[in-house]
């Protein structure tokens, strides 16, 4: 089914919003993060711990699953959301990112990419068909479109150039999902441009002209400076349909969410809170801490004393420390399991504030508490 | 308080038995397995984890919690029970095995063993009386002996040396434990004697006859052939008192404890399960498989159609093998439930049998079952 929209709150104070987004396979209340799994398992954490975080939708990396386990298995099991035991919505990219950051020979034509798998070496096609083709398998409940993420810095011509692709490959892959699938899923356009405002609104005009449920803004996050991401997102989402999920790809910290939220978006993804945790970087809303650090080798307290996940009601930071050090398994769930409720319960906080037209004073108490640095 | 040990029924067909042993932790049913808690975590999984698999006590290693954390850090805590969170009995060992495996410049005198920290390089001193009190820091309900684990070969008067030098050792550990701790915690001695019957008999003799609430059998499983493994095992715990428990140190695969069992062994401990589990081997009813294997690629079944853990029951033999050839941390976690739920279920199924004086029935029903290989 197609996804619905509805707008349940639009801040007076900013272009913050809160909507209902409606899938076949449940609802997603917006602002929301998207924790990544990769293969078909968010690193380090089973679905159970997933849902205790509040996880709505995941996301899944088409790329790694189309390498492994491979749409033949896949279809085994009618998909993905049997497969790993997920049943709520799942989000699938559309390989693009990785055929060019983890591939290798890759090349790219009006075609579509071609490149040999970073697994075996074995070479592989990949149109916009082709994709839409391959998440339809996986069964997702938003695929993404194939495009080209403009690498940064580019100049004005190679982008506009990458950007008038992206949206060529945006049609054929409208025209795919609309004829050749069943239509249970959504397709998501996304809006390139790189860091040039008129390719920005030429993109938005041209991508938001093809009457996809949705549309996420790509090529953020690649190597700017931060102000200019924030330049280039604001920019971006002031001009995007207003009923419709606003998502911006592969980002980010935990203010850049804050922000980008202020200003109208309302879906995200990002590695960094899992990633983060493998390292030890934890979240808090004292702010980030390094478990590593001598300094909580006999601290009795939890993680954040305001958290409520299941490593802050049981463990000290002496014990994750521990475990830290010392390489054991456990200490990769229980890091993950704080941060990604850390992300969670932060766009919950945001949604509640928005819903209640108070967004901007959370801001600030967002940030005052982080002042005084770690207790 | 002084463990009790209590027997519930003595097989009529062989040596086998179950009993009951109180500790002021919680009881424990016999036959038992100990999963084996490293530093302070049983590796890939949580004390929930354990719990739902059916583990009543499980082991900590005192030469690794000793380096790391430290009895500083465990001081805080007041043990290693508030630390890891783990609610019931712990047994740990001496530390004695990890002096010659994994210390460096280990070196051995009457006094007892230095060593040097396979971590930082650090030297440090292990006596007897020096094991039992880092043992009684970490607060474990049941402490071992220092003992001396003869290495396979040896000849006949290397074998007697040291476990003579083992007894003194027991019996210092015996007075300081009654002497300078509060005796809440409990200490096993532990025989020794390596593969020689009337040294075995001997060190039986010198070892209960110092009124310890419970003896262990150490220096099996060391390299030594099977058939002599178990004759050894058979010798020794003939002449082992009835009424207290019997301890087989580091053994070992289902069927060595089913066969250690039928000579009267009550309690086991082994990395196997869980080490296996890391590697992908998961045991079976119907026998051992490799979840790597090719064969695994599609087939929806659990790992084991018998098997009532999370796994089993969520996840089919495909996910699995697929989380194992990604390195996804989540197949350690999964694995390794199933493989200690195989254990705990094992015992348990054991200890029900004995209890219904069917135990060589189930016995046979137990190997008949792996005969026709996985399914
Ligand atoms: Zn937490
Ligand atoms: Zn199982």
């Amino acid at each position: 089914m197609r996804l619905t929209y509805t707008k349940e709150a639009q801040s007076t104070e900013c272009r913050a919003r809160a909507a209902t987004i409606k899938t076949r396979r449940g609802e997603i209340k917006t602002p929301i993060f998207m924790p990544v799994g990769t293969v078909g398992s968010v690193k380090a954490v089973s679905v159970e711990d997933l849902e205790e975080a509040g996880a709505q939708i995941i996301l899944g990396n088409t790329y790694h699953l189309y390498l492994r386990p491979g749409t033949e298995v896949l279809d085994v099991f009618g998909g993905l959301h049997d497969f790993m035991k997920w049943k709520h919505p799942i989000l699938t990219d559309s390989g693009g990112f990785q055929f060019f950051s983890l591939a290798k020979l890759t090349k790219r034509t009006e075609e579509g990419v071609s490149f040999q798998s970073h697994i075996d070496g074995s070479r592989h096609l990949f149109t916009p068909e082709k994709s839409i083709e391959v998440q339809n398998h996986i069964d997702s409940d938003i695929m993404m479109c194939l495009d080209e993420c403009t690498p940064y810095p580019s100049d004005h011509r190679a982008t506009k150039e990458s950007m008038e692709l992206t949206t060529r490959w945006a049609q054929r892959c409208y025209d795919f999902w609309q004829q050749e699938t069943n239509l249970r899923n959504n397709a998501f356009g996304i809006v390139q441009g790189g860091m040039y405002k008129d390719l920005r609104t030429a993109s938005v005009e041209q991508i938001c002209d093809i009457d996809f449920p949705g549309y996420s803004i790509g090529g953020l996050s690649v190597g700017e400076p931060k102000d200019l991401m924030m330049e280039m997102g604001e920019h971006t989402l002031a001009q995007m349909p207003d009923l419709k999920p606003r998502y911006i790809m592969g980002v980010g910290t935990p203010s850049d969410i804050v922000e980008l939220v202020s200003m109208g978006a309302d879906m995200f993804d990002c590695v960094m809170p899992s990633r983060n945790a493998r390292n030890g970087k934890l979240f808090t809303s004292e702010g980030a801490l390094n478990i590593a650090n001598q300094r909580y080798q006999k601290d009795e307290k939890p993680l954040d004393p305001v958290c409520t996940c299941y490593t802050c009601r049981n463990y000290s930071r002496a014990y994750l420390r521990h475990l830290y050090k010392s390489k054991e398994l456990l200490a990769y769930r229980l890091n993950t399991i704080h941060n990604l409720h850390y992300y969670m319960n932060l766009v919950g906080e945001i949604r509640q504030a928005i819903l209640e037209d108070r967004f901007m004073a959370w801001r600030k108490d967002f940030y005052a508490a982080m002042e005084g640095g770690i207790q």
